[in-house]
């Protein structure tokens, strides 16, 4: 992992049908469908409030003050991408601005993923190219180092292959294997499907303790109600 | 404090009259007329701008990743309340989403005070359900180990005693005891009372300096003046 | 610097048309025109999104807890300023609210920037009186301890004189020097003339790779291409 | 809680035997034998490491940047007596050097807990005056603000009332309320003295999995080992 | 990845001689020879002073607040190994004390690299067992959850496989791939080989500007002296 | 400020002598007797405890992962001159290690600050040279931007011109202007002197309360003594 100076052109990408799919349920779902695991640090926030979105990651790795590689990262893209992008070690700056969105944007990408700052926010909302970073900074960047294009990379805290669908909401990103896509998406489903009778249950005032049969279980382990 | 696995079913709640009055001033005046105490640490933020309750607290002492005693507190709100919930450790994990929404606005809750993560939360804005936590995020949690509920807690750096008043807004969330809230809604009415006219002088340009006779004391504190 | 009790009454403030002239640019552009420096640190943030403002800056030495300085400061803002204020500690508390913003609006001031906390945000929002902080907090201060007014103060990381223009929006906060205001505002100028053609560009499928020729150093820095 | 201005003279102490006995044990086993609540939070870090002590907290509220507090509390310190300081707002200022070392070890004061920053740490190091802070800093305070002392004060996120009692080592802090302070020793007792025999077996080889059953529970749990 | 609730016993270990090897640079240098990859995160600090060795990953994926999974891990450490420790959601609570570190060391274990904290430090420090971790806390955890042993971990933001080298010192923490290990171990010692001559040098008063040949580079950068 | 690839080569030190006398103070009484200005942020701490020294200021602005500029102070340190590093943005990357503590040594730097990281921090114990930083790390940086030398910077929060000087130990690090620092020395003095007799009468157990009268300012401030 981690080579420098590479660019991969071709990756799988997950099915875009299945990422689809996986759309719509939002990260949270899908999270949990996975079996809890493939989330990205909770410190990742969206620049501007209800985006959501599900594409196919475009990977790149990025030294801190450097944004170079996006520019090669911006060739790789195809329609439906999402471009990820993790920074060799922990840095705000802003590497991404309106002029990179509307390359990324003609380019066909759905949104940026960056462990680092992004700026020119407002504009970024008025394009309607969502974000999702771990900082806004004007500072900008230089481009003076490489990195790699498509290769493994860790962007805050979770693995991230090329080729792996990701789906981002206001509730965080979550990175799923492209080859395990389908499996998921059908657990979401199923999650989905069970969902609607309890909100309506729970709304008609019945409770979790009753509807999940909770109060065995928590006689069980102890619990005990006083007055 | 802290006992585990217990639930409190009888408790005294703030006065429902007196609480809707502190609700009036918002949690800057509450704060402030209650002698400067019982404020939450400001990284407790609304998950979106604009909401302004107040109501009474059913407390709630969770465990790292585990939200189980939330199902057990749902069944001890009555209208008006609050939930607030602490955790025994630091934890960012999403305690609480659409469907423990659904069932606590069932049972007439207006908000939850969370010292730690939730999630769901572009529904729970579009349900009207207004949150304070220190995190948003999409990571689940399971239900396997007895907390508490109606036992005092420590929630974000301040006591709260189940039926405790509790003021939250945009600035927020301040906790008033519940014996005490009748003399506090007084005193922050009396400051709200005050500051109709200062606003209308210092709009007129009137400045501080002189509405509140700075001038002197500031001198006797040495103060300079240079050009 | 940062001698205490003291308030210079005269200084010298960037030309009014350049400050205007640096606000059509934003805080990225301006801190990229001024050779990447000036920027306050990213933990600065608007407290509500969408405010973009230029001014000229009244600088302001606090001590953590204690706003007696900003009422000092209200008599020394003359229509076009920018309120920046230090503090000689870390501190989250709420130095200012809404009558404080009441008096700073009728003395002609624009904004305020603090590397602290505010309050009454959702009123600030509704009176348009833009601030960027550190933090947001209902916890007020008192009114006891001498700092100084005009003076050189480190806000956020940067060196603020009394004068210097400051220009803030979504991205954050720059400050240029009184006496390079012009030769920045032109820079920016030149920069913000280039960046039409490119976007249009961008815009159309063209490659930052091939726009700003980095396929040859690409090369020659040793990237890879593979399959 | 949280009264300003008050000095409370006679207070409850936890047993100074008790006391004694729970210091043999350290804070984490009683941490953990008295139900794994009354932890301050792990920020708080030795100012040298190797101190370990216990005793009997005569606790002061401070305010930010001031001090004061503490010359009131030397007062009412006892010999045995810890002083758990708690502040009213996040601060990391220096708010105890060797001056008030002298004076509090004078009075018999075993050791200081403050939820704020602490000077003069290497001759408090020669002194052998433990300090458990949350911060370092050369940065003195001022005395101009009224606190409390021996009021409930809550300490980097616990409870601590005055006369409970305190044990402090590398590994943090724990308060155990007075009245509950032989009971929790005894079962400090009973969990020491299982500990040995389970270090022999460890130590010989033994696995936990074998010396605490767990290979039943993680099969049913569905634990699978694959090659 | 993550897979929960899966025990791998037979994994492939780095070579016990090149691991031997690594173990001589230190974090600094095989970081640096392996291309500046690998590092965990700078929060990651030993528990003391002056530990410095390496070893093979034993990798562990764990809960919150939950230990269960240290216990699985130790009955698969063989000697040389180091228990990497990962958990899938930020938290401090002491996972690991002088009981744990009695059991692995008679396993043959070097060491633990934790992203979390652990407990019972003075003990742990007279043992000689070494800790890397996030955090030193008395709070214990339970054991209630699966986690997994042996599959791939994001540690600190590092992927570490099973069987991966491991270069732990005051420095830090670097994580080696197995069958890169070999590779790495001679690009250190070529490192290592160009130190000891620079050092003579530099401390003979040659300056880094003559024996790096930077002159001529600084000056094409456009570097200006001035009186 | 902050302009970029300039190195100045005259620079006023402060007075060898009158530095040397400040150094005897201690971080905490230069503080105090400087009017409680000139600390940088207490993140900045020691790489190994007490170590104390004083002297004057090389500057050096460096950007994120790049320590090229250091090679470059390097030439311009006198002895007794400490280095004094920026960074143009946060960054823990590891800049110095013991190649670059050996060249500074020979040129007689007594010490380096730096707001970043250090690495091979064992060897620079061993050599004896004190770093004050904001991390550890073992991250090595590039050689390949220009910074500046000897121009004003603001590290950790404060304004360090070159020349000024610097006193640091295990309480923090604090700059004194060179043209005042024979005025701070002698105010350092005038406290130190004052301390000797204080630290016997609280040592004899008087309370500050009674030697500070105290008493009287208590009582108008409204302090009451209950039992």
């Amino acid at each position: 992992m981690n080579q420098l100076g590479v660019v991969k052109r071709t990756i799988e990408r997950a099915d875009a049908g299945v990422v689809a799919h996986l759309g719509k349920f939002g990260a949270a779902t899908v999270h949990e469908a996975q079996g809890r695991t493939g989330l990205l640090k909770p410190y990742m926030r969206p620049i501007y409030p209800g985006a959501a979105i599900a594409g196919t990651a475009v990977t790149v790795l990025l030294h801190p003050g450097d944004n170079w590689m996006l520019h090669v990262a911006a060739e790789q893209i195809q329609s439906g991408d999402i471009v990820v992008a993790a920074v060799t070690a922990d840095c705000t700056d802003g590497y991404f601005g309106d002029l990179l969105a509307t390359s990324f944007m003609a380019r066909g990408a759905r949104a940026l993923i960056i462990d680092a700052g992004v700026r020119d926010v407002k504009i970024l909302k008025e394009m309607g190219f969502p974000v999702w970073s771990k900082a806004i900074s004007a500072k900008g960047t230089i481009k003076a180092t490489l990195g790699s294009v498509n290769i493994p990379v860790i962007c805050a805290g979770a693995l991230v292959n090329p080729g792996d669908a990701i789906v981002a909401d206001d509730d965080g990103v979550v990175v799923v294997a492209a080859d395990d896509a389908a499996r998921v998406a059908q657990a979401a489903q199923k999650r989905e499907d069970l969902e609607g009778e309890k909100r309506e249950k729970l709304a008609a005032g019945v409770l979790g303790l009753d509807m999940y049969n909770m109060r065995g279980p928590l006689e069980v382990a102890g619990l005990k109600y006083i007055d």
